[in-house]
């Protein structure tokens, strides 16, 4: 049986629990969300004693599924006020899963100003105090963690978490040790801040791996799984070859592709940072730059690369699309090298990358640096892990330099930064920003695929009518995140059914299950009506299911649209 | 008939408007709230286009009515989100209505970056581009003005307020051109920010005065009123004898006076700060010091100060009980000198007091200075004119402070300061705060009058059955708020029926209206519900109305209680 590994940061207390009935079948997603709607008072100060930080590997993690090592973290948004999870991929995942750990519940609040450190291996677990890690960057955490206890897992916080800045996110380790894999969004960093829990290390030697009710099931499901991911066009040759950051010159063409502070869907740099000038600068520079890099063991989609210093050595891995945007053509920065350095600073300070690109962009609206100004944009970033009061305002995200510097044009939904899709120009998207029960994330239901990829049917991105479509994304969605299956399965999945079958007998060949096709739906649902009851009782409402104001009167260049769904549209989403 | 003047910042353009006949009997808070519900979309940015700004003056505000200048602010609210009134005493209320105005209107919002003053007087009114007084403080912004325009009413902002920073207030000049009146509350002086409005400037030269529709019925009013503000102890002895800040002993003794944000009920240095200290101070340096100084011509209850330096020369007018309270019990300072000094900066920055002293004490929670160390509270607060990245987070109010610096004892209420009066030590009050369409806002039903002070009755401080004591008198304040009377009348009338008839008798003879003394609760209520309808469209509802969190789990000395009233009895307050 599955175990949870409940840590009281009030008395430093560890204890082990059998996994409830109740959640039996549950892992990452909703295994977090349940957790949190089980355990967390809604209207709790997200920083104070009764927020708890749930952390749950996906049903498959740590089995031999493809690209199925992610991990959820859970619990209040000190960002959004919601609840929120928040996944990653890294080392932490599998080895958790194959610990026999379905989540671990961290709770209370110490009554020292100690940092610790939560060590878990087959013998159990452990609080350790760290003094000497307190005010260190990830990269360096990461290099002395291993140095100490070998080539472990790690979970971790940067100095924004450690000031309980509101757009800290929690780093996991990659196969090279690297701390760019997070779980970003949200500011869960900063809610493991609260619980000044530095880092996990979760070492899995001798672990007696993941327990399979039904192997032969189990393996017919990954072999379908397999088989969609290697046949479908995106999975396949797309994102290998050129990464996420393929989609900057799509979003680009569409229009869509938010510039200057979603100030235009078009940005005249978007070649310069596209995938394929990533795809070639790594391929002229060599050295340590590759694409097809795999975030986790066992990732067969492989969308990341390491980016390298014009030397050839390592500068970061990975730059993603959102990253490559936010940092890039929403700050309108077109040079890859400042780009991948911005990039950096967040792994190591431990900001989340589509928060922080955002909220350089709206201080360059507030007048702290120009729009394109590389340079000023990199010294501006630095003052976060500085702790000037700057910084500080800048680490706790968009909405933060937005009210300090009476800014109105700020694309934020409950206080989290829009990702890299203009809703004005992809409707769809605008819906999911709207009404997830997340504040703004493209994760959450990612209707770009029909609006712009032509992956899973076509819809038109100018069309409102998207309540449906949404709705349809988020369950779906839903249920592919508490799998431990990488959200991308989802281009394969959607086009190919039997790549949809294997994702379902793949789940209930490890829990014993017996889902079937539609049960995804009906499931996500469920979970999401149990999300949102949570937000609810927070106190969000349809009310904060909008995009802000400014996108209502002010028209979006290429296209010259405005956001304009009526608000019954928006509301019709949660009518599962 | 009394008019609207309409100032639209968009193009430029002013409108004289007959008042509609709906708002006839309206003026002061009934009125500005009522423009607001109308006109301004509930969901709209604070700071955006689509609010505005309301100014009325009180139904008597102009006559002879004794103490009832009063004017009120209204807008949606920078700081909370939810509708505001804010209401100041000074020159502009009886000026306005001598001149016919029943309201002010301001919106739009400029294409240039021009900052400008409204200039009005009995000809008409004009926009006039002042860029010579951009960035200066309302001490120098108030001399330049009376130098150029005579002895006008002044309403105008200060840096604070061109920042747009969300605790900026606006300032009222008083009898000697002091800008310390203010209708602080809520920040509404970053939306007249928005507005890129400097100043309004009321010249009632040859006014034609308030038309009284039934001279002997106001008559009749106005004298009954006199008596008994005369006749009672609170308003004609304890107030005009040692000020407001009567109440510093009288709080601590009851072991409700908040001290070094809100960790205990008692200061040890409460008698130095006392209004016993403060006139002595007065007597003893002599100078421009005094006690028994009017906001306004016609005030008879005189309840305000001037503190003169140690030389006797002017430092600041009025220091309040909740200034004196706020800037200092709430920051552990006992040093009058140095409270002065603080209140006179945010007289002449443009900043609400309570929220600037709870924003303080919020910081020397987050360590940004010890509590009691008056020098470097003073350093802190010059930041906030400087437009430091500090400054502004300062000047944002104490919720901006808390987010940024992470802090969990963040004393607010939908985002606004609690006044001088400690909700688990004096539970009346805390409905008060957590129920208000305000925030946190002793004026909106000061429950202090019955619980503390023995005024229209005695109610057990501790009792937690108190939704319908805050009910009723958060509707008899609207009531008030919308006079033009000042609040502090409520002491009297609430104990002395023929004052209460005076009221009425006084409103209705201005007007012609025809109510009763049952009327004033109706109508209170009736407004109340106006005001949350607008609250409940723009987001809030029963989860809002809460106090925080660390109130309900942190005991507070010295009679170790915690916030222990149950939701529902909070969300009785509404059974209007």
């Amino acid at each position: 049986m599955r175990k949870i590994l409940r840590v009281n940061m009030s008395d430093l207390s560890l204890a082990w629990e059998d996994l409830p009935e109740k959640y039996r079948f549950l892992g990452g997603r909703a295994l977090t969300s349940s957790i949190v709607c089980d355990e967390v008072p809604p209207t709790c100060h997200p920083l104070g004693p009764s927020n708890k930080l749930v952390i749950a590997p996906g049903i498959l993690s740590g089995t031999s599924a493809p690209s199925s090592g992610r991990i959820s973290c859970g619990g209040k948004s000190p960002l959004t006020g919601t609840i929120k999870e928040s996944n990653a991929g890294g080392l932490p995942a599998q080895k958790l899963g194959r610990l026999g750990i379905a989540a671990i519940i961290v709770e209370g609040k110490p009554k020292d100003a100690v940092f610790r450190l939560l060590k878990i291996n087959k013998d159990g677990a452990e609080l350790i105090p760290v003094p000497e890690l307190v005010g260190k960057g990830m990269y360096e955490t990461n290099r002395l963690l291993w140095d100490r206890f070998g080539k472990v897992g790690i979970m971790g916080i940067g100095p924004a978490g450690e000031m309980l800045l509101t757009n800290a996110g929690i780093s996991c380790n990659d196969t090279e040790n690297g701390p760019g894999r997070y779980a970003g969004r949200g500011g869960l960093g900063a809610l493991m801040g609260s619980k000044q829990l530095k880092a996990i290390v979760v070492d899995d030697t001798g672990a007696p791996g993941v327990h399979i009710a039904n192997k032969e099931l189990f393996d017919t499901g990954r072999k379908k799984m397999v088989k969609a991911l290697t046949s479908h066009a995106v999975t396949s040759q797309a994102l290998p070859t050129y990464g996420t950051a393929v989609l900057i010159n799509i979003m680009n063409e569409a229009g869509g592709l938010p510039t200057r502070n979603f100030s235009s869907g078009r940005f005249e740099g978007a070649k310069q940072i596209s995938g394929e000038a990533i795809a070639e600068l790594t391929a002229s520079r060599g050295g340590a730059g590759k694409m097809g890099h795999p975030c986790h063991p066992g990732c067969i989609i492989k969308c990341s690369n390491v980016i390298p210093y014009e030397d050839g050595s390592y500068h970061v891995a990975p730059l993603e699309y959102e990253s490559d945007w936010a940092l890039g053509a929403n700050c309108g920065i077109d040079n890859l090298d400042a780009i991948a350095e911005l990039n950096r600073i967040c792994n190591d300070v431990g900001l989340d990358t589509i928060e922080a690109g955002c909220t350089l962009a709206v201080a360059m609206e507030a007048g702290l640096a120009k729009f394109g100004d590389h340079e000023a944009a990199i010294e501006l970033l630095k003052e976060v892990g500085k702790g000037s009061a700057l910084g500080r305002v800048l680490g706790c995200g968009s909405a933060s330099v937005a009210r300090t510097y009476g800014v109105t044009r700020c694309p934020t939904v409950k206080g989290q930064a829009m990702p890299a899709y203009e809703p004005r120009a992809v409707k769809g998207i605008g819906f999911t920003y709207a009404t997830s029960t997340m504040g703004a994330d493209h994760t959450a239901g990612y209707t770009i695929a029909p609006e712009i990829l032509g992956v899973s049917g076509k819809s038109d991105p100018f069309d409102p009518n998207k309540a449906e479509l949404a709705r349809n994304f988020q369950a779906t969605t839903t249920f592919i995140d508490s799998t431990g299956y990488c959200l991308f399965i989802a281009f394969a999945i959607l086009d190919i059914p039997e790549g949809f079958e294997g994702m379902i007998e793949s789940v209930n060949g490890v829990t014993g299950s017996d889902w079937k096709g539609d049960d995804v739906l009906e499931l996500g649902k469920q979970w999401l009506k149990m999300e949102r009851k949570f937000n609810l009782a927070a106190g969000f409402g349809p009310v904060h299911d909008r995009v802000p104001e400014f996108m209502k009167y002010e028209k979006l260049p290429p296209h010259d649209t405005t956001w304009d769904v009526p608000d019954e549209m928006l509301d019709a989403v949660h009518d599962y």
